[in-house]
């Protein structure tokens, strides 16, 4: 059965058996990308993008220097340059797990504030995912290859990316802020605490950088989860939480799984339970992360505040009525709220492309520990580590370095750390998203910078502006183009100081 | 014939036909130490050296996960904890190219200050050195095993080393003070920088972190090398200066190498004039870097003020003498300042262990470009990096990647960018160290601060305090303890706060 530890561990079994992104996406920033890459986005539907693409011949392994290093692959970036003149800004956007394109698209806060700042905006995807393939569709075959898939190399990319293209475009002292959301925003971090020299600073947006070993306590996300409901409404959260047993004893009757399929507008019968749970599980954890303030379409068109919504969808039921239709009523907000499914496939959904990609990070160095508390709305579960390593061991021949991220990156006491290293970034998050209690929600110093909101969501701040936009949005978008302008402001003046003394 | 660049190209002909770590020497910080290692130091003559070694296993591939990445190889670590006890500071020396227990030996400023901090002192041998060889006697057979040595990965073994060694010790609060001299500066330096978490602050002494692309005038190593003779005695400058034509002319004569040979008192007849030409070379770049205020023993035994002495020697010749007579006895004042050799060894001189290691780091990372000027007192010559690259290709079947260190590292205008990013180094530097003019000479900000003394040579700090010690030097360690001093009580007073709003 589904928990909140099984869930990441079945996970790995859906791998072999059943692919889907489900699941998976619950544990880790933006997996849930993939769904919509596959089910909502694509390039084709985004042909007014501004963006041209180009190909950089990139290094493979920057790290050691044997005869594989040397082998280049082509790593995707996006360019627009329509407000750019030489020796302005640059604004890069440091890709995470998936398609550039679609990060792009949904990344429009750069090209509302690209005149203001003259700014050239890049766009660059993330090796191993995209159209960034360093061995083609042999990419994902085993650790030979998804060896090189990692943070530290992605960082090293974007390093040499960007020296590269200020070189050719004889732009060398242009200041270069980086901007990211999700594991974007952690690589956007950690790229300003690692290449000072070539960021000037950081926006990190929704970045659970704080995810890691004990920093952050396990239980910490789903109770967020849990939270948001349980604003909403106390019974909402109740039904929720009841629910699963509800669903068990369902389906240990006989001709349970056949209701189940009944209640559920299955496409087709479902073999077992596990499917069912993880439809509502990814229901209930993606809207939360969305809980966004207008209607949008980022995982799944839905509507303003959805959590709100799916609520009202649970408490409208007359009394008597089962939890299972309640639950099964508020998750087709999620899966339908455009009204176009007739019926629901619950069991070998589409797979989405790229999914291995986070698989591996995650049985490599991403290994973000979770557990259910009994306050949460899902059932009570612990975090088995040995359980995970094995699966990890079992599927890709690898064993996971837990400890690497905290002893590359720091974590542990970042306030303090921070206060006396490092500058120039901002923190921004959203509260009604789980995963900011993962990340820095405490300003640190003058200039490392927590922007928080009680009512924001998954880096809402990188949305495009829009005109139902509330005042709160609207305010951290002004604090974070201040906070810019403020550290181009210092650079530039940094630099002539440099030139008259010279 | 040898010169400025082709010095340091011949270098790799003496890879092939005669080994020796003479010529390259001069070329990297350090490099002289293998000399000194296979010439005058071994571990049975420092018996009393007040440290255990241990011998930690370390991950060979930090930063890909391939299945070759788990390998484990055995790094050693010195431990001195006669003064330490749980929380004090830990200081850590970040050991380069060479025997860590050599290292050990010549860094007594450590064993000086430890017992005022309660320091507990760790030497960490750096991977492919001394006996941390993670291919055993195999380890520099080709670009498949020493693909993995480079700065990055020696960064990554300090930090997961440094990070298991307080959790076994229980003293996970600890602060951590990274120390290094020459290479073992820049890796101290790079190591605050790029893991700031670990480490509190760094005191890099005489690290040329500087010396790479065109950040530092490509002639100012050799010119700087020439002032200090140059301001010892002006005839002695244009003795050196102009011996090299004389030299040349001599070996172009019927007999000529047989006339060198007896002028310069070599063992066997020479067979070229490279080797005396290197012998010259080396013995005045090694003693402008060692050009101490006291009598010391660093790569060969050697008066106080060398450079001052073998200037008198020129000096003294009578009229008429001729530049090499004068130039070979000023030599040998490097060579055989105690008087025990009977003839020189110039051609096939003892190889040094490890001397591959540094060769290798030179022909991928630690690209240094180095030309002779006019003004300097050897001939003048330009850097071919093309010629360069073709031989590091030739001997290892890699190329280099002569950018990469300011990519990772970064290095052109540091003051901009570690005034808004970074803190608590401290750069120390004596200007008659060539290497000094590699390094950071001025104060960025409040907490990276440049100590530099006049008549300081390379990292003459680092030497065990003695009684003839001049003041400028006892000041320049008094201000090095007084800052570290602070950075350790700002530490204390940060967890105290964190613990007091727990």
């Amino acid at each position: 059965m589904a928990s909140c530890t099984s869930l990441l561990l079945l996970f790995f079994a859906f791998l072999v058996t059943m692919p889907t992104s489900k699941t998976m996406a619950a544990f880790f920033p933006g997996a849930s990308y993939y769904q919509s890459l596959t089910t909502t986005q694509s390039k084709a539907k985004n042909p007014e993008i501004p963006y041209k693409a180009h190909y950089f011949p990139q290094v493979l392994d920057h790290f050691t220097f044997q005869p594989i290093s040397s082998k280049i692959f082509y790593q995707k970036y996006l360019i627009n340059s329509q407000y750019w003149h030489r020796g302005a800004p640059i604004f890069v956007y440091t890709g995470n797990e998936g398609d550039i394109d679609w990060f792009a698209a949904n990344t429009g806060f750069l090209l509302d504030i690209a005149p203001k700042f003259q700014a050239l905006l890049v766009f660059i995807e993330h090796r191993f995912y995209g159209e960034s393939l360093p061995f083609g569709e042999n990419s994902y075959d085993s650790a030979e290859t998804l060896g090189y898939l990692n943070s530290q190399q992605a960082l090293a990319d974007f390093a040499v990316l960007i020296r590269s293209l200020k070189h050719n475009l004889s732009s060398d002292a242009s200041p270069v802020v980086v901007f990211g959301g999700s594991y974007g925003g952690m690589l956007a971090a950690w790229f300003r605490l690692k290449y000072p020299h070539i960021a000037i600073g950081a926006l990190a947006s929704s970045a659970p950088i704080l995810q890691f070993d004990d920093i952050t306590p396990w239980s910490s996300f789903y109770d967020a989860v849990s939270q948001d409901y349980k604003e909403a409404s106390l019974n909402c959260y109740e039904v929720i939480k009841n629910s699963w047993a509800e669903l068990e004893a369902l389906s240990a009757q006989k001709e349970g799984l056949i209701e189940l399929s009944r209640t559920f507008r299955t496409c087709k019968n479902l073999h077992s339970l596990d499917s069912v749970w993880d439809w509502l599980w990814s229901a209930f954890v993606y809207t939360a992360m969305v809980n966004y303030p207008t209607e949008a379409n980022f995982m799944k068109p839905l509507p303003a505040y959805p959590v709100k919504e799916m609520c009202k969808i649970i408490d409208g039921f007359p009394p008597g009525a089962s939890k299972i239709s309640r639950v099964f009523a508020a998750a087709s907000l999620y899966y339908n709220y455009s009204q176009g499914e007739k019926c629901f496939q619950l069991e070998n959904a589409p797979d989405a492309h790229g999914l291995h990609g986070w698989n591996w990070q995650a049985c490599t160095e991403m290994v973000m520990p979770m557990t259910c508390s009994k306050e949460s709305m899902f059932p009570p579960s612990e975090f088995d580590y040995k359980e995970f390593a094995d699966r990890c061991m079992k599927r890709y021949g690898v064993m996971p370095r837990p400890h690497w991220i905290t002893t590359e990156f720091g974590g542990k006491r970042i306030d303090q750390v921070l206060k006396r290293s490092g500058g120039n970034i901002i923190f921004s998050n959203g509260m009604q998203d789980p995963w900011s209690r993962g990340s820095v929600l405490k300003t640190i110093s003058s200039s490392i910078i927590a922007l928080v909101t009680k009512k924001g969501a998954h880096h809402v701040d990188f949305r495009s502006a829009t005109k139902d936009d509330p005042d709160w949005l609207k305010e951290q978008r002004r604090q974070e183009v201040d906070i810019i302008k403020r550290w181009i402001h210092d650079y530039y003046a940094d630099l002539k100081q440099i030139i008259d003394n010279a």
